[in-house]
C-alpha cells in the first residue's frame, strides 16, 4: 500500500496564501497520507509577547523551559489545529497528532559534549503499530514537531527528522514516498537557475554529479539524507515545491531520488 | 462494555500538585476512558501577556478572534499535551483530541437572539464511530474543549457540554459512567456541611428532595443535567472529588445519579 509522507517548513505555514495553495493540493492527492509540519516564525512572535527571550547558541535556538511551553502552544495548539481544521474543510479526514499522542513517536533529550540544546529531542522509536491503525482507519495524520521521553517531558523535534524517522519506521508496511518542500523547484545543476531541474536522481547519477563537481554545495546534505533514507527502506525522497504536490507525485515536478 | 468518561475544570488544571495526583487516580482506574479537561487561568495569563483584551458581556467572557487564537494555544497545546504527556509517563496510552481531529465533534457558531458569544461552538455532531475505533485500539482520549464546523473554524466549546455529549453518544456502545469533578465532595443537603454528601439520587429521590426545599439552589442546574444524561441512555452520572477517583467510580465518595 502506498504512503505519503509530506514535509512543509516555516516558509508555507507562516504565509496565509501558500498554505491554502499547498491544504488545496494536499487534500486532492489519493491515498494514505502524513503531513509533518515545521513552525515558521508565530512562535517567535509569541515568545516576543511574553517577554521570553530567545537563546542562540552558535546560531542555533536553544529551547529552555519558557520556549518550550511557546513552542507546545504554537506548534501542536495553533499551527496544528488549525490545519486540521482547513483539512477537514477540504474533505480530508486529518487528525492532529504530537509524538506523545498515543506514545507516537518517543524520543529523549539531546544528549551533546558541549552545547546544551535545552528540550530538544532526538528520535528513538515510532510506534508504527498505532500509526498503521490510524492509516487503516482512513485517517490522515498531521504532526506537530514536539515528541516526548516517555516520563512526562515534551521535546521539540526537528520536523525534518519527524518526516524521515516517520518514513523509515513506516516502510516496512507501506511503500514509501517521502516528499521535502523546498523553495526552488527541485534539485538545481545551477542553484541560479530554476530551469535546471533534475528530475530524476539515482546512486549512481549523485557519484557521477559529486565527481564531475557539477551539483552546488547547498544541495548535499539533502541529497545524502535522501539517499539514506532510501537505504533505509523508503521507496523514494521526493524535493520540490509543496503547492505543486500532485505534479510531486507524478514525477512531473520537482526532483525524484529513488533507487532505480 | 464499560466506559468512564471524566470532566475535570480549571481549579485543578491550575494547581500542579491536584492535577498530578489527579493523574495518578485517572491513570489507575481500568478500563476504557475518556479525559475532558476545562481551561483554568493560564489563557487568561497568555492573553494579558500579549496584551488581548477579555471582553465580557452580562459576566460571560466573549470569545472573539484574537482570544481564540489563544485558547487554541493553550487549551490544544499547553494543557492538553502536557496532560497527555503525563499521562504516558504513567503507564497510560493517552492520546489528545480536539473536535477538529478526526471530526470527532462537530458544532456550529452560537446563534443568539441578542448576544455574540464569538467563536463559541454548540455540538451537533459525535463521531462514535471514529471514538469507539480509538477506544478499541485501547487508547485512553483526552479531549480539549475545542470543536470544530466543519468549514475550517475552530470553536471554544464548553468542557461540561463536550463530556455531556459525548457521554450521550457513546452510551449506543457503552455502558457510560459519567464523572464531574466539583469542588465539594458531592451533592451536600447542606452546602455548608461536607459531611452532607447524598451517596445515591435517583429521579424519585430527587423529586422528593425538590418537594422538601432540602436541596440547595445551586445543585439543582447540575442535577437536572444529570437526569437528562441518564434520559439520554448515560449509565450513571457521578459528582465528587476528582482526586478519589476509583472511589468515585465504587460509588465509596461523592453522588452517584442514576436511575434506579
Amino acid at each position: 500500500m502506498q504512503l505519503s509522507i509530506i514535509k512543509i517548513g516555516g516558509n508555507i505555514i507562516d504565509d496565509e496564501a501558500r498554505l491554502s495553495a499547498f491544504l488545496d493540493s494536499f487534500a486532492g492527492i489519493p491515498g494514505k497520507k502524513i503531513l509533518v509540519h515545521g513552525g515558521g516564525k508565530l512562535a517567535t512572535k509569541v515568545a516576543e509577547g511574553l517577554g521570553i527571550k530567545q537563546e542562540l547558541v552558535d546560531g542555533r535556538r536553544i529551547t529552555d523551559a519558557e520556549t518550550l511551553k511557546v513552542v507546545t502552544m504554537v506548534y501542536a495548539g495553533t499551527i496544528n489545529k488549525g490545519i486540521v481544521a482547513q483539512l477537514q474543510a477540504r474533505g480530508c479526514a486529518a487528525m492532529g497528532l504530537t509524538g506523545a499522542d498515543g506514545n507516537a513517536i518517543l524520543s529523549h533529550k539531546r544528549v551533546h559534549p558541549s552545547i546544551d540544546y535545552g528540550y530538544v529531542g532526538d528520535v528513538d522509536m515510532v510506534n508504527t503499530s498505532l500509526l498503521t491503525s490510524l492509516l487503516l482507519l482512513d485517517k490522515t495524520l498531521v504532526f506537530a514537531p514536539i515528541t516526548h521521553d516517555g516520563k512526562g517531558m515534551l521535546l521539540n523535534t526537528n520536523a525534518d527528522t519527524i518526516a524521515q524517522e516517520l518514513a523509515r519506521a513506516l516502510s516496512t508496511g507501506f511503500e514509501v514516498s517521502l516528499i521535502y518542500s523546498f523553495e526552488k523547484s527541485g534539485v538545481l545543476l545551477d542553484a541560479e537557475d530554476e530551469s535546471t531541474v533534475i528530475p530524476r536522481i539515482n546512486a549512481a547519477d549523485y557519484a557521477d554529479l559529486k565527481a564531475r563537481q557539477v551539483i552546488f554545495a547547498g544541495m548535499i546534505p539533502k541529497l545524502d539524507n535522501a539517499f539514506a533514507a532510501l537505504r533505509q527502506g523508503v521507496a523514494r525522497v521526493i524535493i520540490g515545491q509543496a503547492e505543486q504536490l500532485p505534479l510531486l507525485l507524478a514525477g512531473k515536478s520537482g526532483t525524484t531520488i529513488q533507487n532505480e
